[in-house]
């Protein structure tokens, strides 16, 4: 498996000194964002990462290799590259196989992180249950992944466009905590509350650690999605980006948009419609996040060096 | 692990002694039945298992620790505390974590009696598929443990507040055996009977430890439901206690209440509007569940001592 | 485990002397054809195996074991006995355990063939999602096994009578790659072409297997869907197949033929409705499917033994 994976330098010095290592996803980079702001993007968070103590590492698939940390020049090729594939699990080894350039989602980079031994990773929002699941059966390989894959997922909520009650319903089913920080109801993406209540919440990234200490000690396995609401001065109002979110899935509809091409439609779409201001509150929940996950990572680090893991 | 894990003292003479051990549940008796009842009943429960050979470990999360064997003064603890917490496997790590007060649901008490090794456990009934299910998605986390963790539930079948024909085609692809003891078709709850038929059953035991112990020999992961009938003296009319059903239904939609709330108020109802019938019910189908478990606790555990499990 | 598992002699020579090996199923020949037919087919499946280079793995249970390849007698049993049971995953066990003859579906032949480190597995179509589970919830074991057991499936596409657009979205939740050889859309049994394009096909049997071999190199566990059309020749017109299924549907449904009784009668009634030819197709269709399969074993099999599997 190790002739697989590729680790930065970076990366190999901090896990040889025992820094903690957060995991980034490369999608949300290649799909998720234009050029180039999605690179930016990418660069700031990394540098939120080191500026709160932890190491960044931006995963993606390149020459048949999975790459744990990108240079400069790779982040490039990702923001600009109109070749890049789209890597789901299903997808995976067919890429590395056929030395294609693929960008992780939330599952692959949750699969790659953990053959890493990486156990935090901060992305925008995770997929879920899509609206009209009860007959499409649409619903993101992400949710799968979280109950099988160690890895803790720190973003803003599920994707607005899909069905948040379903997503908890199906996350219930499968074990998968999701945690509140700083928020008792699950956030929404773009707006920092929904009508979700959540079971478990706190304001204390220590008790975040320790649960997820406590989960893999156990060997409960498969991940944790801990929601961290958009800051406040970013937030949208409710009925105006729901409204919103409503015409680009007619929009989708009409114009036959399905399966994976959906969630790039829909996000380009929703950016459309407000002017812009969709892109600046996703740039800036990312990097929200980043700086929270990095915070639980570290913690969660000092807790392993403490008390190394026992099986 | 180990260090989440503590036995009673009688669960460590059983597993010194090469004794079987069977597990109980804590949520039938904090949140399934009222007080004094809920201690009772747990108590007779607990004999019975002595009386047919072996030794009963009912589990519970005290205090950062999976407790598996209570004493009294804890079973009084779950029987009257207001402030126990019902716990999911979701819900497992943070409970323990924040060294809560929890009472284990059939996933969790499955998960915690895997952890200490015991693979037979006694309960009133599964959850499973909640009628609706197809456009809530509102599925038992019980039914995907089923189907990953190595443990027998010994059960009067689904509760029957429960879409019985979709529990068993969920557990039909998930790959989990449903067998009848002295039964053809599925047992629900309050009746002896259903329209569903099953395609295993048997009269004998030693044909259910046996199946067991064959399915884990082979690295078959999951747990089996062994569905067991209540005794005919105890068994209500089916469309009396139907239509009660439907009516204690018909109130909870009516008062929203949803989610892990509905299973106790539906309990609840069903209680009030049978005068008390349906709690001397369910009250008799653990017990005589305890007495068949334990006598396929003990048959399994003979099988082992003559043939050690080989992998 | 291992005794459960007796290997034919052939299949212990083949072993022994590194070569490959491929798995057939029994329920094929037990409940998916007529007799003679279905045994003339197995011998000849069998024998297209052996003039491509692999040696031939019919898997069936006989007398509490794992039969893994049968001999002349042992086919004429199963083409023959009306004393056969279909054995699904939550079968398995009991079957084993009560000495029952027992034929293997998809999923059980997945699951014995990677007991008997057998990872290609060729046969006619998988199970999958049925039409109208969307409010019956029914979907074939197959698709969970296709998930969490590390065998590669050769087949024509999901059986014609499934919902195929639901098939591949939960194959797609699961992340279990589908592959087209040969095709860019999803074979639908008896045609060469359906409406549903894949998003990974080749011409390469071995990118296949260099696939299968990272897959797997990488511990992403499950199978793989190998969709290889029916021979020109021997393929349907889609509007007259189509009208005969939907047409052999509601006779099920007016007769209220449901559950595993389902496959078995709507195949029975399509072969009656177009006169036999289906019979024929499905037979050529399986026997294409032998010929590619053992190609891809034996090009996996090279490449194990250049570069065995590391961990
Ligand atoms: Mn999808
Ligand atoms: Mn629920
Ligand atoms: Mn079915």
């Amino acid at each position: 498996m190790k002739k697989y994976i590729e680790l930065s330098l970076e990366v190999q010095e901090a896990k040889a000194s025992g820094q903690a290592v957060v995991a980034l996803e490369s999608t949300i980079i290649s799909h998720g964002m234009p050029y180039p702001q999605n690179v930016k993007m990418a660069r700031e968070v990394e540098q939120i990462v080191r500026d709160n103590g932890a190491v960044p590492a931006t995963i993606a698939i390149i020459d048949g290799k999975i790459k744990i940390g990108l240079t400069d020049e790779e982040l490039e090729i990702f923001g600009k590259s109109p070749n890049v594939a789209k890597v789901s699990r299903r997808d995976l080894a067919q890429i590395i196989a056929t030395k294609q350039l693929g960008a992780t989602t939330v599952a692959t980079t949750m699969i790659c992180a953990e053959l890493a031994d990486i156990k935090v990773f901060v992305t925008g929002g995770i997929g879920g249950v899509h609206k009209g699941a009860e007959t499409t059966m649409d619903i993101s390989a992400d949710l799968e992944e979280l109950a099988q894959t160690d890895v803790a997922v720190i973003c803003a909520g599920a994707k607005s466009i899909l069905d948040l009650a379903l997503t908890l319903e199906y996350l219930e089913t499968k074990g998968v905590p999701v945690i509140g920080y700083g928020t008792e109801c699950l956030p929404a993406f773009y707006t920092r509350e929904s009508e979700h209540k959540l079971n478990f919440f706190t304001d204390s990234v220590d008790v975040i650690a320790e649960t997820l200490k406590t989960k893999w000690e156990l060997n409960l396995k498969g991940g944790a999605v801990i929601t961290n609401p958009i800051p406040v001065e970013y937030a949208m109002d409710q009925d105006y980006i729901n409204g919103i979110i409503d015409q680009a899935i007619r929009e989708a509809e009409e114009n036959h948009i399905v399966g994976k091409d959906s969630t790039p439609f829909l996000l380009g779409k929703i950016k459309e419609l407000t002017g812009g201001k969709s892109l600046d509150a996703n740039i800036e929940l990312v990097k929200h996040n980043a700086k929270v996950g990095t915070q639980i990572a570290v913690s969660f680090n000092e807790k392993l060096s403490d008390n190394k893991l026992r099986v």
